[in-house]
């Protein structure tokens, strides 16, 4: 019976071989570290799990070593291959010896070569008879031996048509935007985006490769949860007690961002912050929302990340690249960033990113807290079970090592219940006396692979079956580079807080969160790396008080006279919503106004918004939603975060009957009848102007024919800029306003304001110099680099 | 020397005597019980901390029993009266004769009783050569007596010119709102606003008391910290041991919301919340801003609250009220309710009021939680200092009683070292071993008062200094009714949890809060009292499908109703987006819309807002501001939650050039050629319709001259309910969309749902029958009772 049966499998295996074709896998580097330690073992595992499944396979180690001694060197890499614990003996030493067969070692250096390759394989294939399905390059070489790789696969080892081809690539994809941009172009003319197979082995670890999974299998109770409105945080973290030691010359040149926080990290975030969709089984759809999730994500800016280093990394640095001894690395070993993923789902919630080297644990995970939303009556004396709603709430992926030493998937038993694939994962043994996040093993369901599988050996099955979601698309790829880029960059000349490693780090490096900035919770202790020559803070300067054309002046740092700005606009706005009902404020756009709108959005609560009307100072004749707008740049930073009526709100009618500025539309004219209406004299409370390096103020520039004198309220203009077309409120308008503020900030504007601070009224030469309120108060913000240079 | 001194300083006293004059205080009640355990010794103390500061006084109990068996009584309260610790033995006796010497007892019984004390005061002042400066009349009486005696005191006991008069009223101040309402009014013909004084005497407990001054003396780092950003939650608790035994007459009632959380509990919320004036020393200010923190409190709903009953009450009622022995009380005697404050302050932080009888301990506090926005780095098993930032965070003014036994001031460690009047308050010696909320109280800087006094002692002090902020205005108090009558309305026929009382409570009570709903954690264990016939629940239903005039009908229970429409139109947006980049919804207005826009505000993550176009179907010709416009529906219920841009939202322009719907304003030939203009064909993704008991559709209404038919996209219309006017889209543009839908909820909708499904085509005589995309589709959703009955 038994030889029957295995006839029918062997009749079943052929005939399927005949099917599905012949794989050929052509590892380069097969005598590397990484081939070495992960790759051939995951390709033996690849081979255990699908030959007999219909495709017959040859195995070729490549590198640039000549035949001889390449051969020897994977001989010995293939040696230490080992077989499930499942596996008997001799089961084992067959399925080696079938696996050692069918590999062979391969010198890959010249075009020739490949060709080569190409033409051996192809007779292979005929000789016995087989159909060739598709071929697997495993790139597992330095970056910079890509270029020549690819080209040679792409000109001279493509197999034939009806065929696939696989690359597969190790990172660094680059080292920021640009790099890696160019890095895939240079791939995209050799390769087609599917044929492309970015690893970041992270997403091949078994608890980040649930993450998906899991989610789809609690649908039900996490589609209610999963949100702003439960989570508290989210925190990625990947803590490392090794340092760099030995491998300086890599990392002095990446970072902990560029080699753990740009990959890793941020893969698993849109892991956990993605839209789920409908079909987690659906490569295509599963990347696409992966990408929505990534171009959700807020820009991050200097305030967003703290880095430090561990104390004796710039010694290992002199040591390993000969650095003179006074050499001082501004390398990150540390880093914590605050992410805010910018859409409804998970607006407001932070994302906490943190990775670091010599710390005190080695560990990694994903926790998502969920909100305490529960008040427990009874006092703490009662006592509290684990099912009380008052203790944490989280999930945690479990990535390994810790104290738990193993992956996992942990729920708080006051949560659910969770949904796991019985085959694949198992209730983990209570430990007592373990804690984790702060409660007792036993307080969560807790669950751990069935039988742990190496990164590597998932994503090769991966690739195998083409479930591209688990790599990284170009598309992927560069979304993450222009998000972490400009941080890099900002950065870039950043003095690092020095750790002693270890234990000893104490609270030297914990770090809190508020408004969109990080940073380190205790004072820096003292200056271990000389800065390149701290600037001056805020605080050490008072608010300076003078007079500028003959007008009172405030001038301080920008910060400082942002703040007072505000106050000062928001005194304003108090003291006309209780005499007049309203307030009537028209605004400017630009980017000293933005900081101004950021700081009213979220630092002024008493803020009269429901009574206040605003009006916009000047326009360019763009669509109200063109980015170049002065309207989006209010919406952006001002209006979505507060709560101000639609009826309120006063863009100027630069697009009329889907059109621009058209003098036939007379939108200038229908602003102007709306501020005649509604603002009580045409003046309005409050004015808000700039000034350019030319002059000009609002958009009356220069020798402009209109708008610095005679009747109209508003007016059309030309900027010597593009958009050339403008809107803009008239002089005279303005000079009508019971007060009107200048915001001039930063060293461009010095130059003309030392000039405009000596000519007299010549607003045809100078428009700023017509900004005269007739009956009202003329005040100038200026910071200090504008007015002191 | 020493005698020269006393002389001196009695010259002084003498002479301020003759500066600021003679106070009468009248004490009505003065044999009651409040009487005897706070008033007379709160009198006594004013008479101690006042006597020599410049009045001279007079203290009369007042009563409807007999003189002298009054007297009697009187004397025998007053023998209890204690002196501070301070005092020595011998000071207290001559102190405690004289002040004994100035009180007597009066019967206050009919006009002319009151007549004969004005006359008496004045008489003897006028013997003691000294000059009357006002008199306080306290009202330890039960409300229905108050009328009648305050008629007395004002035709017949009001001091002369130039000098004060005060009322001091107890609650309580009402039952609802019209209770409350009339009692005002009726006081309110007898006194002036300023001459009344409603005491809540929580707002005299010391720690209440600190509230303002705390926040006021802590203002720099408070101004940072107290606002959304930063505050987890507010919960402001007070638990007793004791049950209403005894005094269920009272308490059966009123119950534990009108006991408590109606006044004490509410006003310790607004002491936290309001916007803090620049000088607290305004009671004018203080009491502005609170009212401002009363009017910004969002309605409260049924779900915004839990009650519950101790097991014993219903018996003690039966017993104490002689009720038959199956009566079951819906008096709560426990309640927590979800508050949230809406301003830009306080928006999404909870207010969790709680109060109960038959608790586990007896303690009050008010506790702001911060939020938890730092991160240790370091594994917990190197364990955290005090000082730690992870650790929680909080501000406690703890009222007294508890664990701790006296009030207190707690602030954590990590937050920061509070400024408080050292003269008045002074650290807490730390008690090893006692924890609170979480934490040793090591953990916290622990304040607590030098002395402790009665709270009747302080707004005594309070009364006579004119320090109005410590007592509750009749705006205050109305707007207080204003906003809990609806919820005590809701909660009438509520069922209350029953709870066996003291710890065996265990986690029955705990509760949980999420999206403005509160819940207990645990499902009820069984119904105790049987519920007045609990209607079934909509997932006892599933989603019935079938057709109602050819086209296709879902229908369910409402909430399931909302949500599988809610769904539906995110489907066909996200479709319409995918196809068409944008999508064009045309809303109707009115209440049933208002769930869906609440549903689609909260529960819809993924809707593609930034590409949708939001219309109205209809208008009512009032300004946009109005209330009662649709577009206030819209703005209320969706826009302000959603992040859309501004000019995808297209309100229709009913009020131009400063007038409503004016013919010559051209506003539906505007409106119409705006939808031209972007919307494809005029051909909405979806238009959202309701059908009126009359049969009117938008504001189609019967018999309508305009928009049955014909070439106009948009029309004026006249409602037969006011406001007249409407602007509406015309059944024509309605039936080029490529999907409508009929939303109809509720029973009042029964017969024009029957009486519609048997009409054919007459569009004049039933509008809604005119609803027939030419090539799109329709879908009606009725919820059960509307298609049912």
């Amino acid at each position: 019976m038994l030889t029957v049966a295995v006839c029918v499998a062997l009749l079943g295996y052929l005939q399927a071989q005949e099917l599905q074709g012949h794989v050929s896998i052509i590892l380069m580097g097969a005598t590397g570290d990484l081939a070495k330690k992960y790759l051939w073992q995951a390709l033996f595992q690849l081979y255990l799990d699908e030959a007999g499944k219909g495709h017959s396979f040859s195995f070729h180690g490549a590198a640039l070593t000549a035949p001889k001694q390449g051969q020897e060197l994977m001989t010995k890499a293939l040696e230490s291959l080992s077989c499930p614990q499942d596996m008997t003996r001799s089961q084992c030493v067959e399925l080696k010896g079938q696996f050692l067969r069918l590999s062979q070692y391969r010198q890959l250096k010249t075009a020739e070569d490949y060709r080569t390759l190409s033409k051996d394989i192809e007779a292979q294939i005929q000789q016995e008879g087989l159909r060739e399905a598709g071929r697997i390059f495993y790139f597992s070489v330095p970056p910079f031996a890509y270029a020549d790789i690819a080209r040679n696969i792409n000109s001279s080892c493509r197999p034939g048509p009806g065929t696939w081809l696989r690359v597969v690539l190790e990172k660094p994809f680059g080292h920021d935007y640009l790099s890696a941009q160019q890095l895939a172009t240079e791939l995209g003319s050799f390769f087609q985006e599917e044929e492309m197979y970015r690893v970041d082995h992270y997403l091949g670890k078994q608890a980040v490769a649930q993450i998906l999974p899991f989610r789809d299998q609690n649908r039900q109770v996490l589609d209610r949860l999963w949100n702003r409105h439960h989570v508290e945080r989210v925190e990625v973290i990947m803590k490392e007690t090794v340092d760099a030691e030995g491998r300086t010359s890599f990392y002095e040149k990446y970072g902990v961002i560029r080699d753990t926080l740009q990959n890793h990290l941020t893969e698993i975030l849109t892991l956990v912050a993605m839209e789920l969709p409908r079909e987690v089984s659906s490569s295509e759809a599963v990347l696409q929302h992966k990408l929505q999730a990534f171009r959700a994500l807020r820009g991050l800016q200097r305030g967003s990340a703290v880095v430090g280093q561990y104390q004796t990394y710039s010694e290992q640095v002199c040591r390993e690249l000969q650095k003179p001894d006074d050499f001082h690395s501004l390398t990150p070993t540390f880093a914590a960033v605050l992410v805010h993923v910018d859409n409804l789902r998970w607006e407001g919630v932070p994302f906490i990113l943190m990775s670091g080297k010599a710390l005190d644990e080695r560990v990694g995970y994903v926790r998502v807290l969920f909100k305490n939303r529960a008040f427990c009556v009874q006092g703490e004396r009662h006592g509290t079970s684990e099912q009380s709603p008052c203790l944490p709430r989280q999930v945690i992926f479990y990535i390994g090592h810790g104290e738990l030493g193993h992956p996992a998937i942990l729920v708080s038993r006051n949560l659910f219940r969770p949904t796991l694939p019985t085959q694949s994962w198992t209730e983990v043994q209570d430990r007592p006396g373990l804690r984790l996040f702060g409660r007792p093993l036993s307080d969560y369901y807790a669950y751990s692979p069935v039988r742990e599988q190496d990164a590597y050996s998932i994503l090769l099955s991966h690739i195998f079956h083409r479930r591209k979601e688990s790599f990284i698309t170009t598309e992927n790829l560069l979304a993450s580079w222009v998000f972490w880029t400009p941080l890099l960059d900002s950065l870039a000349r950043e003095v690092p807080r020095i750790y002693p490693g270890g234990a000893e780090n104490g609270h030297l490096l914990d770090f809190e969160f508020s408004g969109g900035q990080l940073s380190f919770s205790q004072q820096q202790p003292e200056q271990l790396v000389p800065g390149p020559g701290s600037a001056p803070r805020p605080s050490d300067f008072q608010v300076l008080r003078t007079t500028y054309r003959e007008s009172p002046l405030v001038s301080a740092w920008p910060e400082e006279l942002i703040s007072k700005l505000a106050e000062d606009i928001e005194a304003t706005a108090v003291q006309a919503v209780q005499r007049f009902g309203e307030f009537h404020l028209a605004l400017s756009g630009g980017s000293s106004p933005r900081a101004l709108f950021q700081q009213l959005a979220t630092g002024h609560y008493g803020f009269p918004w429901a009574h206040t009307h605003l009006w916009l100072v000047d326009e360019r004749c763009v669509p109200l939603s063109d980015p170049e707008s002065n309207f989006q740049g209010l919406q952006a930073h001002l209006l979505q975060h507060i709560r101000i009526p639609y009826y309120n709100i006063h863009p100027m009618p630069v697009h009329l009957h889907q059109r621009l500025c058209a003098e036939e539309d007379q939108g200038a004219q229908t602003y102007a009848r709306e501020i005649s209406a509604l603002v009580a004299n045409s003046s309005f409370h409050l004015v808000l102007l700039g000034m350019g390096t030319d002059g000009h103020t609002a958009s009356l520039f220069p020798q402009s024919p209109a708008g610095l004198d005679g009747e109209q309220l508003v007016v059309l203009t030309e900027s010597p800029l593009r958009p050339h077309q403008r809107m803009s409120l008239s002089l005279p308008l303005i000079n009508r306003a019971k007060k009107v503020v200048v915001l001039v900030m930063g060293r461009m504007k010095r130059e003309i304001t030392m000039l405009v601070s000596r000519v007299g009224h010549q607003p045809k030469k100078w428009p700023i110099s017509g900004v005269l309120p007739k009956s009202g108060q003329l005040v100038w913000y200026m910071d200090f680099e504008a007015f002191l240079g």
